[in-house]
């Protein structure tokens, strides 16, 4: 028998590498987080990915609300708000739509969903990279919600709490990839580029992260970059 | 100075007297999560109270995902919903826009928000009366959450988590009630009912509720009602 699991989704490299990983013991329930145009390609993306493992269901949330919350920062408050600030130091254009402690919302959504569609799991492809900059991607945060999720749900009440699987946690990008690539990840319908363009940039940071992750995997990364950088270091 | 302060506004009267007292020491940020046609009437309610404290702004959230998330127990699948259940046998229409782990869902985005915007507290009105039947307002899952929000954002990182405060949650309806008086909250701007109708029922359990807290503080309730029920024990 299946059990059934939550799969936060993306559309990116590394939760699709949790959908894999889920796929193997479980029956997936992905739930995608939409919020804005400039995610319309990742939203598809993540599509893509759910049809390739064959899901009955694909959840798509909008977060329009994500703008509201997260615009407060630049618009209405004069106070700093550090973790937008660091989005901003990497280069990307994100701190309109960012949101501070969204894996804390994210988590907190996929929990309410697990309960409502009886999984036992909630999957999240938070790893070592990440959580290097990010409070919510630290393995304490993860533990800490777990807790939470114990005391705060029915199924925890119960005593059959609702598990946070974090299978990436302490793996690098070569790790994942070479998780992925064990496991038949669909990296051709991935992508990680911050300016989710039709093909990749290649240039940008995640772009950069991930063709590294791939050289020291050894394997070759299917989808086309408009620029490929030498290999460096 | 007074610090700044998100508040979890429903328009009803525990989060009204939440607000009343999140004033006497703070500037306040109230935030309403609005799903649906049903809770219109709480929401301008809501919008009501918000401005009875003069707030600089009010963020009502729409949250539509509710239904998607919800709407699935009902619909998708077949494993019981024990938390939707249990509204059912309350006799409300709750259940198509029931959340499990609401309030975890509500927290996380309201911490969010307290971390775009400055705020150092994050009020919420859960109480004795809720605790009894949900999870998600026992005083162990407001704790475990706690540690997850000083885990998992950037102020807790720094050492200055922000605090979830919870000033009702050892009280029942009376005591609320006198809390509220002694506040001066603005009971008239406020309704408990199910029903969510121009004038509350009266008869639905949030109103007996009500009533009963507002006999027991001895003090009139403001409002109007449908039908006053009989005074009980």
């Amino acid at each position: 028998m299946q059990d059934e699991a939550v799969v936060l989704l993306s559309g990116g490299l590394d939760s699709t590498v949790c959908m894999a990983v889920a796929a193997q013991q479980h029956r997936l329930w992905p739930i995608t987080f939409a919020y804005g145009q400039r995610h319309a390609r990742e939203v598809e993306q993540a599509r893509q990915v759910a049809a390739h493992f064959g899901v009955a269901r694909h959840l798509v949330v909008d977060c329009g609300f994500f703008r509201d919350i997260g615009g407060s920062s630049l618009t209405v408050h004069h106070l700093e708000v550090p973790l937008g600030r660091e989005e901003a130091q990497l280069g990307t254009d994100i701190p309109s739509t960012y949101v501070p402690f969204r894996n804390g919302v994210f988590l907190a959504l996929a929990v309410a969903y697990a309960e409502s569609v009886g999984a036992a799991t909630v999957f999240i492809g938070v790893n070592a990279l990440d959580y290097s900059g990010y409070p919510d991607c630290r393995p304490q945060f993860i533990e800490a919600f777990q807790a939470a999720v114990n005391a705060g749900t029915a199924a925890g009440a119960r005593g059959n709490p609702i598990t946070i699987a974090a299978p990436l946690l302490h793996l690098d990008k070569a790790g994942i990839v070479r998780l992925g690539a064990r496991l038949g990840a669909p990296f051709e319908l991935t992508s990680s580029c911050y300016l989710g363009g039709e093909v990749a940039c290649g240039q940008c940071d995640a772009c950069r992260l991930r063709l590294k992750g791939f050289r020291e995997a050894g394997l070759a990364d299917p989808i086309p970059y408009a620029v490929t950088p030498a290999a460096g270091p």
